[in-house]
Parts: C-alpha cells; sequence; structure tokens
C-alpha cells in the first residue's frame, strides 16, 4: 500500500491579476461558489440554470434560445462550436492575426474541416478588404475570427461589416470574445452574429471553468439539422441542447460551484449595467493606457485597434522581459504576461478585466512595473507615468460603477 | 440595448445528497473554492499541480508519471482517454452492461475507432470467461470497462484477470472508476490497469469540474507515438501532458478554483487514509442495505456485486418512483436517484460517497424513505429498518473517521 503524501494547507499568496486573464474575482463570486451543492437535475438548480441562461443573454445582448455555458474553460467553448458546426468536407475560413486564430483553425481541422485561412500580421487586426475577397474566394461554409486577440490586443472592428459580407457569401460566423465579453462592447443581436463564445475569466472575472456560448436560431437549426455526428460527445452541442433547453435530458454532470459563480458574476454585471462597465473599462483602461505612455514606453497596438482589456507595450531596449514579469510577482504580487507566438520576447501584455479593471490597480502597477523598469536600466519617468494615470483616473468623471476594494 | 433581468441572491436549499452522484461535499473543499485565483501559469499554481499530481497518485494507487486532472466533468475524462488513444481504424471492445459502458462505445466511435461490444444484461457485471472469448476473437488495441456502473449499481470484480487477459490480447485496458475511486477498492499499479479516469464529485466528494486520469509509461508512450491527429484539442491529452509536465507549456487555462478544491479533497482522503475510506463507505453502506432490506425492499444487485458507493433496491409494487423521489427531497431535503435506460422505473439508486457516506445520513435516509413508502401504500417496516440500520452503523466499530457533521 502507497502512503499518503503531506500537503500542507492550501496558502496561495495574494495577486493583483492584470495579464491576459484570470482576472481577480469579486469577492461575492468566491461567496459563491462555498454555497452547498445541489444534484445538477435538483429543480432548484435547473431554476439556477435558467437564471444564467437570461444573464447569459444579457451580457451577449441577445434574444437567442441557445444561450449556455459549456462546462469547461474557453477553449472547451471553443471547441464546442467548431466540432458541433463543422462536419467533414465542410469549407472554414478563419482568420489568422494571432496564436488564438490559430487555435480555432486547429480545430476546425480537427474536426474534418477544409480550412482556409486569411493572414494579417500579428499586432493588426483583420482587413475587410482582404476579408471580402477571400470571402468570394473560399466560398465557406462558417468563417471564424477574434474579437479580442489576447495574444495581441488587438480588437477587431466592423464586426457587423464582417458578419454582413460573410452572409452575402453564404457563410454563418463564429466570433471568439474570450477577452471582451462583458468588459467591450459587443451587440451579438444588433451585429447579427451567427455563433459568439466567451470565457469565464477574463472580463466577467468568474473563476475558469464554464465558458458562455451562444448560437442563433438559424446557427441552431444547422446544429440540430445535421445529420453526422461531430466528433467530440462531451462538447456535442446538440447534446448540449436537451440538457439545457426544455427537456432536461441528463448529458453529463454539470459543474456546479462554477454554474453558482457564473451566475453571480453576471448579476454583478446586470447591477453594474453592461454600458457602464464598458464604460468604466474604457476609462481605467485609458489611465493605464497614458500612465504607460508616460513611463515612456511604446504602445504595441494602433490606437485605432486598442482593447480597454488589453493593453500591450514594446519591452524597452536591453530589458528581459521575464526577469521584469517576474519581480512584479515576487515583489509587488502583480501579473502581467509577456507576449505569445510571434510577439515572445516583444512585448508585455497588460490587462485591465473586469474586477480588476480598477484605479487603484492602474496606479500601483504604474508605479511598480516604472520602478522596476527603471532598476532594470531602462530610460523611464516613474513621476510622470504616475501623475498622468492618476489625471485621467481622477479628471471626475463618474467613478460610482468602479466596484470597491474587498473588505 | 437590452436592459438587465433582475434576479435574485442564490440561496441553495439545504439537501443531503444521497444519489448517485454529485456527494455532499465537504465545509473544508467548499473553503478552498473561496480562496483568490492565481493565474494559471504563477509558480505559485504550477507548485498546486504538482501537489495535486501527488495526491492524485496515492488515490489511485500508482507511481503513474501520466497523472493529472482533466478539465471538465468525468465525461471529459473519459473522452479525453478515448479520443487521445484510439486512432481512426483502432480497435476498440467496450464492456456493455449499463449506461457508461454505452457512452464509452459512443465516444469510440466518434474517435473514429472499430467498435466491437461485450453485452451483459443490465444488473450484471461482464463475466470473465465471455470476456476471454471476446478479446480472442476481437484482438482490440483498446478493451474498456466499468469498474462502479453508476446506473446499474454493479461492481465489476477481477479487475486484474481482465487486465491479464487484455494484456495476453495485446490490448490496452481503460477503467471508468467515475463512481469508485476514493470509496471502493482500487489499485492501479497492484492490477496492472493502463487507464484510468474518474470524476470529482462522487466519493472524492469535490464539486463537479476537474477530472483524475491516470496512464501507465506503456499507455503515455502510445499517446507520445501516435502520428496522427486527436479529433478533439480540447481534450487531448498529450497537449495536456506538455502543461501538466515539466514543460509547464500553456494549452488552456485551467480551472483554477476547481484545482484548489480537488486538492483539499485529496487532502482529506489522504489525512483520512485510503484503506480507512474504503472500509468507512464498506460499513455505513452496510448499514444503508441492511436497513433497506429490514424496510422490507429486495436489493436490485447481487451481494457479490454490490458496489459500497452505490445501492439498488426495487421500487415496490404499486409506488411510483418519481414520487417518492420528489417527495424524499421535497419534504427531507434528501436527493437520491431512479433508474437509468433499461432499468428506468424499476429501480432507486441510493449512494454513499465520501462525505455523504455517514451513519446520520443513513438512518436519516431509511426513516424518511421508510414513511414516505408507507405514506404511498408500500409495505414496510419502518421501525424495523431504522433498528436494523442502526445496529450495524452502532456496532461498536471503529468510527473514528468517520467525518464530523459541519459546524
Amino acid at each position: 500500500m502507497q502512503g499518503p503524501p503531506v500537503v500542507d494547507e492550501l496558502q496561495p499568496p495574494n495577486r493583483t491579476l492584470m495579464g491576459p486573464g484570470p482576472s481577480d474575482v469579486h469577492p461575492r463570486v468566491l461567496g459563491a461558489m462555498n454555497k452547498p451543492l445541489l444534484g445538477h437535475l435538483d429543480t432548484a438548480f435547473l431554476e439556477v440554470m435558467d437564471e444564467v441562461q437570461e444573464l447569459l443573454r444579457y451580457v451577449f445582448q441577445t434574444s437567442n434560445e441557445f444561450t449556455i455555458p459549456v462546462s469547461g474553460t474557453g477553449s472547451a467553448a471553443m471547441e464546442s462550436v467548431i466540432t458541433s458546426l463543422v462536419s467533414p468536407g465542410d469549407v472554414v475560413l478563419i482568420a489568422e492575426n494571432g496564436y488564438f486564430g490559430d487555435r480555432m483553425a486547429e480545430m476546425a481541422a480537427r474536426a474534418g474541416g477544409e480550412v482556409s485561412r486569411i493572414s494579417a500580421p500579428w499586432g493588426e487586426p483583420l482587413d475587410t478588404g482582404s476579408a471580402e475577397r477571400a470571402l468570394k474566394q473560399v466560398d465557406p461554409d462558417l468563417f471564424g475570427f477574434v474579437h479580442m486577440e489576447t495574444s495581441t490586443g488587438v480588437l477587431q472592428p466592423e464586426v457587423a461589416t464582417l458578419t454582413e459580407l460573410a452572409h452575402e457569401a453564404g457563410a454563418l460566423t463564429i466570433i471568439d470574445t474570450v477577452a471582451s465579453l462583458g468588459g467591450v462592447e459587443f451587440r451579438t443581436d444588433d451585429w447579427d452574429v451567427d455563433v459568439v463564445y466567451s470565457g469565464a475569466q477574463k472580463c466577467l472575472s468568474c473563476p475558469p471553468g464554464v465558458s458562455p456560448v451562444t448560437l442563433s436560431d438559424t446557427a441552431r437549426d444547422r446544429l440540430l439539422d445535421r445529420t453526422d455526428t461531430p466528433r467530440s460527445w462531451y462538447l456535442d452541442l446538440a447534446l448540449l441542447a436537451e440538457y439545457w433547453g426544455d427537456e432536461r435530458t441528463y448529458h453529463h454532470t454539470a459543474p456546479i460551484s462554477n454554474v453558482y459563480a457564473l451566475r453571480e458574476s453576471l448579476r454583478i454585471v446586470a447591477e453594474e449595467g453592461l454600458e457602464q462597465r464598458w464604460e468604466r473599462h474604457e476609462r481605467v483602461a485609458s489611465g493605464l493606457q497614458v500612465g504607460l505612455e508616460a513611463l515612456g514606453l511604446d504602445l504595441a497596438t494602433d490606437e485605432a485597434h486598442w482593447s480597454p482589456s488589453l493593453t500591450t507595450v514594446h519591452v524597452p531596449d536591453g530589458v528581459d522581459p521575464d526577469t521584469v514579469i517576474s519581480r512584479l510577482l515576487a515583489e509587488y504580487g502583480i501579473e502581467i504576461a509577456g507576449g505569445l507566438g510571434n510577439l515572445a520576447g516583444e512585448i508585455f501584455r497588460i490587462g485591465c478585466m473586469g474586477y480588476s479593471a480598477r484605479s487603484a490597480n492602474v496606479l500601483h502597477l504604474i508605479s511598480a512595473l516604472g520602478q522596476l523598469l527603471a532598476d532594470e536600466g531602462a530610460k523611464v519617468d516613474v513621476d510622470a507615468g504616475v501623475a498622468a494615470a492618476s489625471g485621467v483616473l481622477s479628471d471626475g468623471s463618474d467613478q460610482t460603477h468602479e466596484p470597491s476594494v474587498p473588505m
């Protein structure tokens, strides 16, 4: 008999999560996970499921009946829509201008799709003209792109136009909002988008583990009319529709506590108001952006494609980004991240998402990052950075919706 | 702009979860979910990951290096091993004597496997002789079966023998321990099993959302030597091996809070001791079994294949099982379940798992179920049931390891 290992009580160090996700979780959301479990087929839990669906429709700005959380993290939501909508031989066009577009393409290939890619340089959005040409040339069944590319910080503009172009080409759109939903304007119905998925741990500030998905009636009909079998059972949305819909057919045991947490995080979004929340992200992240520039850093994303949820800056010459990131975590408890893929070693990625998007966090970050960069030999002006951020964050604009620091 | 829905604070009713899962979660485990998040690549979280892997090796009784929690519920773990080990054209033999064997076969088919089934009647285990013949005849690459079939309550005996037969036929074994691991004897290394998966929310009494998987070195090598691409990206264990292994390559954002919870639930297993825990399940469930028989009910599973984690009894004549199940929940707050599939309407399924496996719960259940059945017109002897259960539960055997009622 192999003996038991001795493992101490969990004492995670305090962190301020200002990376590309997860973000800090509101104490009310952590508290919701502390509630006792209900069975996954208990009528009281079925009511919770209905409430979560209603709240998700609000945050997606949709009346789509098919609006559910998938039982996994953001990548599970991504694969659920791809494996469920892509039959072998279907033509799938994916915009690839970052890490997560690449992931969509990889999943579509695994689902058996014939994948074409429109590439744009990492750090730039997809160009509407290129998209139009590619849609005409490739004639896809599905067109997938990322609203806010976590690997580069680029926000894709003209979602409604891209969707219209896709529809003219006879394709449905699949849009990744993992790093934008709940923090940056996104309007599913107004923009006529077909399929949207997201994650819990970014602008919704909920622990990862359940991930929102919504399908228009057209997309849902495509799903339900499909005659072959999707390549995944766990992520088959047609089966999930029967569990989350009126049938309540058992599929798998939902992650009860994560559903509780998502419900509470969405309640907080509803209380704050979605537009107010978008405005808060914009205001707080502007403070971050202005502060970083005043430190003397160069933004890595064009102002026109900047996303409030994630700001990227070039690593100053002569500075080792990993050292700065490690020291920021060890000495100040602040998490930020470096670049991924093509941008590894080139940029810092600084998130401003959900409960993390607070003035105090931004001021602390600008001050700490500035001091560390100076200590590592970069030419930065710490006082100017803090003053500039402070100017934006204290300009008298309405801060009533900024969540207070936990007790 | 669509307005926000108004949803009240979450107030789940108190339940005693005595169904086939989830089970009640220990307050310490709920408390672990209340801790603030770490980033999924934070060195402090990487340490938590190592600890969880070490604790999982103990509960699996294995030294397998590849031992991880998959980021999803038990069915995600099931599909992760199947989609990762089954290439299109691989021959997969599945024992089907209940709902979950059927699910394994379904997943293997979706992975592209050529599936053969050995069937046994629902409510009976797989017969070793039939397995031997089928293995010779089918000559599979993989042989999957369920250790404890949640749909019927049947515990599969002779796991080591079945595994030996599979190895003689050149097949690896895949064993489902979703409803047994941590509550019923299972010895991965001693029984020479190749692949085992489980769930968190049954005998481990952890909220669902992460699910243990272990692969022998042989199975891991098969995985890593595979030249084609598994059909799922999210559940591709070769990619997960790089995140959970020394490389720490980013794959997806782990469900941080669920990993915290699993860690705490496994610490509780280690503190109690695995053998002591098996003994507690056996003792408390014996009280349940004896009490149900003394009420006058007929057990639905042969004594030889009875599993302490789930006891099944026939629904008495003239009683509507759904009415009894609903009333038990509404009037006593106790959750049990009816039959699934071929056994729908025929049986009650009563769990005795993890933190739910306590004498007080069993006595309450026997008393409440007895009174309800009497009220619904069944011939039961409530006093005899309670007395018999009480006799077993208070026979002076060591109860020091039974977890106390939460404060």
